[in-house]
């Protein structure tokens, strides 16, 4: 359970896979968010079918955690963890002042490195 | 050419839809990036297609752009705006040490209003 990312970058393989795009604003204060999101951050990779997670937020509390999963089976079940639900349910009543969740499935991807230049998965164009 | 958001979130339609899930971690210093990165917004936001744009940065530089469009097409045409394109080229040679983009097709989408209590457009369970 204590499975963490070494990299802010999730390490997807080869599409097709899903993306769960959470895009959230925070209330003022912290009311245990930090202790809680590092704890389901933890949970959601030891979860059978999370592939990685990203997650960015701003200072002025608006964030952006994109989690990526094999497949809807696994985002079901993810959504459906019991301590996920009660943070769900924390999340409504203390943390979040709105959010937007959208699931996707990825149809293509390609990446950039500095080091290595530039290496296309698949071109866009 | 002055079309903004007002808000953090992009105002999307019902599934379906496209998002354009774009990460990465900056190099060190601006080098020009905080107002190309506006213009970026600005263009993207002004081409057929674009559904809007949420962006959020850690203070340790990485960041998650999420740009939602209403089709592939649309999401070829951005790329290959002449602006944009040599946009990416300084992305490539200056701004970032590492990139990665995912484009997914969005199937289902759901949001939480504090003030109107939960809105789900499509329950996942």
């Amino acid at each position: 359970m204590s499975k963490t990312q070494s990299s802010p970058f999730a390490a997807t393989p080869e599409p097709p896979y899903y993306i769960v795009a959470f895009s959230s604003a925070r209330t003022e204060g912290d009311h245990g968010y930090g202790a809680m999101a590092d704890r389901m951050e933890e949970l959601a990779l030891a979860q059978d079918g999370c592939l990685g997670i990203e997650s960015a937020r701003r200072a002025d509390g608006f964030g952006i955690t994109n989690a990526f999963f094999r497949d809807q089976k696994s985002i079901i079940a993810w959504k459906n963890v019991v301590a996920h639900l009660a943070a769900q349910k924390l999340g409504r009543e203390r943390w979040y002042k709105h959010y937007e969740v959208r699931v996707a499935k990825v149809e293509r991807a390609y990446s950039f490195d500095l080091v290595e230049g530039e290496r296309l998965g698949e071109q866009v164009d």
